[in-house]
C-alpha cells in the first residue's frame, strides 16, 4: 500500500483555474527538471536505485560491537537520520533499544559534556559526517571525541570506533580520515546535504541501528515512479509545487506540515531545512534581487491543536497546511469505561473508544474546522509507518521541492545566505584570513542604549 | 544579575519616530491593564508573589516515594512544566536523574503503550492537570492509567499515586478526585492555561522534581518590578508589545524565538502557545471581523543556521528575531588543537577555543548577518540558566504578550477559534448532543477527485 496524497481540500479554496493555468509551465518545469536529471546534474533523483552492499557489509561487521551510535553532523547530516529514527525505530529516548542513537547536531557544551560523562568508550561507535570536511561544529566535537576515545583507549583502538561519512577527496574531515587510515564512506557529488539522506549520510547508521535501509529505497523508488508524469495531474510532485506556488502568491507564505503521530514529527522539520534553505532565496534565475521564500513550521498533532490551532483557524489566512497521518499504529489503546454518575457525562463519551480512534476524529475535525474557515489543506496519509512509506515521502518532498524552486525561479539547491554568518564567526573565532570579517563585526553600530534594558538601571 | 533585554538592533531597522509615536497609546495600555489588575481580572500579574507551602509540604512528602513522575496534560498543562525541566533539570531525556519526568501532551497510541511498558507502577507517581476537567486528552489518558495502576496495585494503593490539578468546584476530574478522596490541587480562577506556569499546574511537578520553585517566583516578582512604569522607553514588556506590532504591520508577521542552548529551547516552545493562541484572533475588541496573529516559530542555535538561516537572512523581510542566549553555561569544554599539516587548515583555528566560544561566535554572527540584512533582531540575555532568570522570562513574556493584545485590540486571553474542531470530535466519538456536528462534518463535500492521488492508479 502507497501513501496517498490528498490534495482536494486545497481546490477550493485555491481555484480550479488556477491550476489549470499552470498546465503549460509545469509541463516545461518537469522537461527542464528530466533533462537535468539525464544530465546527470541532479543525482538525487537515481538515489534510490542504488545498490548498498558495502553499507551493509559494514553494518553487518559492526553489529554487537557497540551500545552506543553517537553521530556528529548538524543540518542536512542529521535531520534525515533523526527523522528515521524516529519514525522506525522510536521517537521516545527514553525508551530506545540499544543500541541507541544519538545525534550531536549541536554544539551545547552543558550537552556534549553531559553526553561524554554517559559514555562508554568502549561501546560507543562515531560517526562522523560532514559533506565539505570543515564544518565548524561537526570538527569541533570530532575533535573533542577523538581525544576522549583517545585518551581512554589508546590512539589505534580509538581509530577503529570512528568511522567518516565525507567527501571523495576534500576537506580536513578526508585527510585524517586517510592519515588515520579511519573507515570512510562517500557523500556522493551533486548532493546537496538536505537531499542527502538516502546516501551514506542518512543509510549507514541507519543501517548501522538496523533500519531496512533496502526498503526505505524501494520506497523512494516506487514514488519516483509515481512522479514520470509531465500532466500536473497526474504528478503530485508537481502539483504539490504549483499549489504551493498559488498559495504563496495569494499570500499564504507559512507551510505547516502539522504530523498527527509523534513517529513522524521529525519527518516534518527535516522538511523543514528542505523547504526553508531550498526555497528561501534572495536572487531570481534571471539575476535580479526579489526575495522569496515560504516559512516551514512544524507542528504535532494532536498536540499542538492546544497551542497552535486557535492561531491556525482564526488568525490571518498565510498558511498552507499539510497533514501527516497513519492508518494504522503499531498499537492499540483502549480507553476505558467510566460510569455514567453525575458530573461524568462530559467525558462519559470516550469510554469503549480507543486512543486510536480519538486521535483519527481530532484530526479529520482538525482538517474540517481548517477547511471550513477557508484554508486549503492537504493530507499526506501513511498507510502504516514502515520504510517503504517513509521512503515514498522523502522523494515526493525532495521532488516537490526541486518542482517548487523552478517555479519560484530560484537555484533550490544552494544556500547563499548562510555564508555571511560563518564568516563573522570564523573572524571572531580567528581563523586566517578572515580578519577583516571581525573587524566589520566589531565596528557594527551598538545601537542606541535607551533600547537596552540590563536590569540595574 | 538580571536578564538583559536589548532591543538595540530592532530600532533601525523599525523605526524610532514610530516607536515614539506609540508613546500615548503604550502608557494608555499600561493604565488600563494596571486598573484591570488592580480590579482582580488579571491574576496572572500577581502570582509571582503567592506563597507556596501546601506545594512544598506534599512534595516533602512524597521525596523519595516515585522514580517516575507522570503528568498528563496538555497544552497550557505541558508547556510551561517542559520548558522549567529543560531548563533546570536537563534538556536530554536520556540523560535525566530519578525521578524522571514524563509528559504525557499527546494521545498517540505507541507512545502510551510504550510508556505502560516501561514504568513502574509501585515506583510512578501521577498528577493529571487539566483545568476545565474535561480535556477530552488527558481525560483519556487518565482513564488508561487509572486501570493500569489500579489493575497493577488495587484500587486504594492506586488512588494513592495520583494527584489532580483542577479547577476547584467544576469538572468531570474534581468530581472524580472528590469521590474518590484523591490529593488535588486548584488552578486558580481566571488564569488561562497559557498564563498558568506558576500556578500549581507547573509548581507542583516542578517542586515534586526538586526544583526551586521559590527561585522561579522570585524572579518573576523581580521582573514584574521592572515593568512598572507606563514610560514604553522605562519598560520593556510595553516596549516589546509596541516593535512586534510595528514590525507586524510593516508584513513581519513571523516572530521567530532562537535560543541559542539546548535548555532554553522549549522556553520558545512555552512562548510559542503564549504568542499564538493570546494574539491570533479573528474578531478585534470593537467587534469587528479582523483577523489578526503573528505565528511564532520556535529555532534552535546553532542547530537551525544549517536549516533556517538561508531562509532568514535571503527569504522576504517577514520576520522578526529574538535571540535567547546564555552569558556562562554550566559546563565547559575546550576544543583540543589540531596539527597545523597540509590540508588541516580549514579546522586549525578551533583548537584552543572552547565550545562556548565557539557557540558564543556563531550566535553573535548569525544575529549581525541577520542585522546587516535588515531584520530587527532583538535578545534576551540570560547571565546563568538559574531559577530566577526562568521566572523573569515567563513574567515579561506573559506581560509582553498582554500588552501585546491590548495594542492589537483583541482579546489576548480567550481562544473560542479551537471550539469548532473540538466540537466536530466531539461528533465523531459519539458525544451526546453533538450528533449535529458529525452530521454537518460527514455532508463536507470530498472535493474533486482528481485532486488525490492513492498510488493505485
Amino acid at each position: 500500500m502507497a501513501i496517498r496524497i490528498d490534495y482536494r481540500w486545497m481546490v477550493p479554496p485555491l481555484a480550479a483555474a488556477q491550476v489549470e493555468s499552470y498546465r503549460g509551465l509545469a509541463a516545461s518545469v518537469h522537461g527542464g527538471l528530466a533533462a537535468r536529471r539525464k544530465a546527470g546534474s541532479l543525482p538525487f533523483y537515481d538515489l534510490p536505485r542504488q545498490d548498498v552492499p558495502a553499507i551493509e557489509r559494514f553494518a553487518a561487521e559492526r553489529q554487537g560491537s557497540f551500545d552506543d551510535l553517537v553521530v556528529l553532523g548538524i543540518g542536512g547530516s542529521s535531520l534525515g537520520l533523526l527523522a528515521v529514527n524516529a519514525a522506525l525505530r522510536t521517537p521516545f529516548p527514553r525508551l530506545e533499544p540499544a543500541p541507541r542513537l544519538t545525534v550531536l547536531d549541536n554544539i551545547d557544551p552543558l550537552r556534549v559534556s553531559s553526553l561524554l560523562g554517559a559514555l562508554d568508550p568502549r561501546r560507543t561507535l562515531l560517526n562522523v559526517i560532514t559533506k565539505s570536511g570543515d564544518t565548524a561544529e561537526t570538527m569541533s566535537t570530532f575533535l573533542v571525541f577523538r581525544k576522549w576515545l583517545t585518551d581512554s583507549l589508546g590512539e589505534r583502538p580509538a581509530r577503529e570506533r570512528i568511522v567518516v561519512t565525507t567527501d571523495a577527496a576534500k576537506g580536513a574531515l578526508r585527510k585524517i580520515a586517510s592519515d588515520e587510515d579511519l573507515a570512510a564512506f562517500t557523500v556522493p557529488d551533486g548532493v546537496g546535504g538536505r537531499f542527502s539522506v538516502l546516501t551514506p549520510v542518512g543509510l549507514l547508521p541507519a543501517a548501522l541501528l538496523g533500519i531496512d535501509i533496502r526498503g526505505l529505497l524501494a520506497g523512494a523508488a516506487s514514488m519516483d515512479r509515481r512522479l514520470a508524469s509531465p500532466d500536473l495531474m497526474e504528478n503530485p510532485a508537481l502539483l504539490g509545487a504549483v499549489l504551493h506556488r498559488i498559495g504563496y502568491d495569494e499570500g499564504r507564505r507559512i507551510s505547516v506540515m502539522f504530523a498527527y503521530a509523534d513517529q513522524l514529527y521529525l519527518l516534518a522539520d527535516w522538511y523543514r531545512q528542505l523547504w526553508a534553505e531550498s526555497l528561501g532565496k534572495r536572487r531570481r534565475l534571471d539575476g535580479t534581487e526579489r526575495p522569496v521564500g515560504p516559512t516551514p513550521v512544524k507542528a504535532l498533532g494532536v498536540t499542538d491543536q492546544h497551542s497552535q490551532v486557535q492561531l491556525y483557524r482564526d488568525g490571518p489566512d498565510d498558511k498552507i497546511y499539510t497533514f501527516l497521518t497513519v492508518d494504522r499504529f503499531a498499537a492499540a489503546v483502549p480507553i476505558p469505561a467510566v460510569g455514567e454518575a453525575a458530573g461524568l457525562d462530559a467525558v462519559a463519551y470516550l469510554g469503549g473508544h480507543s486512543l486510536e480512534e480519538l486521535l483519527a476524529a481530532e484530526e479529520r475535525a482538525t482538517e474540517a474546522a481548517l477547511f471550513l474557515a477557508g484554508r486549503p489543506v492537504a493530507r499526506i496519509a501513511f498507510p502504516e509507518v514502515s520504510p517503504q512509506s517513509v521512503g515514498e515521502y522523502f522523494h515526493l518532498m525532495e521532488a516537490t521541492t526541486v518542482a517548487a524552486g523552478a517555479l519560484f525561479g530560484i537555484d533550490p539547491l544552494d544556500q547563499p545566505g548562510v555564508e555571511a554568518g560563518k564568516q563573522y564567526a570564523y573572524g571572531l573565532m580567528g581563523r586566517q584570513g578572515f580578519a577583516e570579517m571581525r573587524r566589520e563585526l566589531e565596528s557594527l553600530a551598538p545601537g542606541d542604549e535607551r533600547f537596552l534594558f540590563t536590569g540595574s538601571e
